[in-house]
């Protein structure tokens, strides 16, 4: 399966902060066919450092997507059955529009003139897209981490757009310790000289900073099994310990795909998203949901750990929406919902079917 | 209890690197009174940033110790029966030798051409103090998190100078999630250019590194649960988190009172030490050891989980040691023992007046 990332572009989109981006692009891709009506769309969504590209080869760079073993034909995703869309989220750094992005009202990049975004934010510009392709309810949204989040506002603000929603390994809002490895990352990009207040563009970007927030990442998206697992205490050249070098290595290579400024605004959206704002509880946020729900979590999340997403089944079970619920056991850790495919694929697979059916029914 | 920090100078020390240090310093406190026999005389070892000030008011500064709750008149080390000391360790950056002491040789600052140093070569020093003092033996040592690990060593290294050991929440070796923790710390300090490959005395020191590598190991300090007690999601002035706040006030001001390259040195100590090295298995580390112990770990301490102390537990075991163990139910994570006290506190002293008890029999 060759794929290839496709752009659209939009007169502008409004965002939450009060603030119009004019014009706002959308990278996507998609995979499979979309039937006659139009009811077999599922839109995946990304994680924090995720792209458009979730599945098949790359026409031009030959990598896998990012979801390759979750999406395709005869996997969980079916793209034989399924017309699978994904797409590069709002102040994303890999198509769609971003502090990266030249503002043309100046002809510079935004930097850190780029209006603050929101999770709904980044919906609202998928909402666009999907509209865009003619489709009106989707069968399915998906992702994990911070796809999941994307998921749950999709079921929130546009209840008669999704049939379903699977969040996986996610939560409804952040808490102070998922902040607080957010605000390191953040803290450790902005500490770089380089950074120059966002104002990198074109000169030498905050690669060590940057490179430092990635580690953190790194550390909190395993657990401390997998890693035993992974490294133990072997040694490599110099007597430097395995997990350093493996650690060093990824932060040093994320430098050369992500946009440090990108990474503020995204873990600032994440941070700031909460279901419950405004709201008397979580429940209430879920008062209008129409989709069914499949929520996974695993075991050894240390990250987004089991009992966040107990927390939105139980918000969910009290407005009576239909919700499964299945906690996966695992060592991969926060990684899981990338690595840990077998079961979860199975569990997508059943769930999606079950929801075709009551959609054509 | 004033307390005041005192000194003293040996011609030098031989580390396991094979390097001598000449000359070398200790800083080190003493709290209640020596008895007749020298048989009532107890160690403290710091933790990681800690230093020789465990206990009291300091004459100058009118701090308090940093156990100043477990240690003075009838507390879990009761000053009225024992006599208590406590030394800054080598490497360390509070009166001890370290990276930011004089080498005499050149009459400017070590930095990194200070010798590696590990646990080992930390307890040797405490040894040459100790029997400075005219101290044969130790009626215990005891310490937290590094201090731990220290009071291992002592245990191994000289056994017939401690009859009893208290580890609190350490390891036999760091676990890769330690390591990485560790290391990221480190990157983030020598990626601030400041750091300047360690000359940075007289000029600026790498505050941004340092700070950002602090505010990572308060996240590893707390629990996910302690930091939702703590701070929730409220936010403070600006739209930023209170939990974002006291991680940066806590990073900026431990800019003031520790040297980065100590702390370079310190967590390379900790990474690298091993009690297996060279043997067949940790059983094997204790074949030798005369001592006692009291084990104690936290149930919310995922930094130091409670499994690591249990390794330790079955290996002394193994060897048919007289060994207690006790996991404190607690939700403060790691830093619970420095701040959950009563507990730990009757336990520390029920097996110390027992300890006494056998040793003065």
């Amino acid at each position: 399966m060759i794929t290839e990332t496709k752009s659209v572009q939009f007169d502008s989109i409004s965002l939450d902060s009060g603030a119009t981006l004019t014009p706002v692009e959308v990278a996507y891709e998609t995979y499979g066919t979309l039937n006659d009506n139009k009811s077999n769309a599922i839109l995946i969504l990304h994680a924090f450092t995720g792209d458009a590209h979730a599945a098949g080869q790359d026409k031009e760079t030959g990598n896998p997507g990012w979801w390759d073993n979750m999406i395709g034909p005869s996997k969980g995703f079916d793209t034989h059955k399924y017309f699978v869309i994904s797409s590069n989220v709002l102040s994303g750094c890999r198509g769609t529009s971003g502090p990266g992005s030249v503002n043309p009202a100046t002809g510079c990049p935004y930097a850190m003139s780029f209006p603050p975004v929101t999770i709904a934010d980044m919906v609202r510009l998928q909402k666009m897209l999907i509209d865009h392709l003619g489709i009106k309810r989707l069968l399915a949204v998906s992702g994990g981490s911070m796809g999941a989040m994307q998921a749950l506002q999709w079921a929130v603000a546009y209840p008669e757009s999704v049939a379903a929603a699977i969040p996986i390994a996610g939560t409804a809002r952040h808490s102070p310790q998922q902040i607080a490895f957010n605000e390191v990352g953040r803290q450790a990009i902005m500490a770089d000289p380089d950074w120059n207040e966002g104002n990198y563009y074109g000169k030498r970007p905050p690669a060590r900073g940057l490179a430092v927030a990635r580690m953190v990442g790194h550390i909190t998206y395993m657990s401390d099994q997998s890693m035993r697992e992974k490294f133990g205490r072997r040694l490599r050249d110099q007597n430097q310990f395995e997990v350093e070098s493996y650690l060093r290595y990824r932060g040093s290579q994320f430098v050369d795909r992500f946009d440090a400024n990108s990474y503020l605004y995204i873990t600032k959206a994440m941070d700031y998203f909460d279901l419950t704002n405004g709201r008397t509880s979580l429940s209430a946020a879920f008062e209008n949901v129409k989709s069914r729900f499949l929520v996974i979590s695993f075991t050894s999340d240390w990250l987004y750990p089991s009992y966040q997403s107990l927390e939105v089944v139980r918000a969910l079970r009290g407005r009576n929406c239909d919700v499964a619920y299945c906690e996966l056991p695992t060592n991969y850790g926060h990684d899981a919902f990338l690595v840990n495919i077998a079961e979860q694929a199975e569990l997508v697979r059943g769930f999606l079917a079950s929801t075709l059916r009551g959609v054509e029914r």
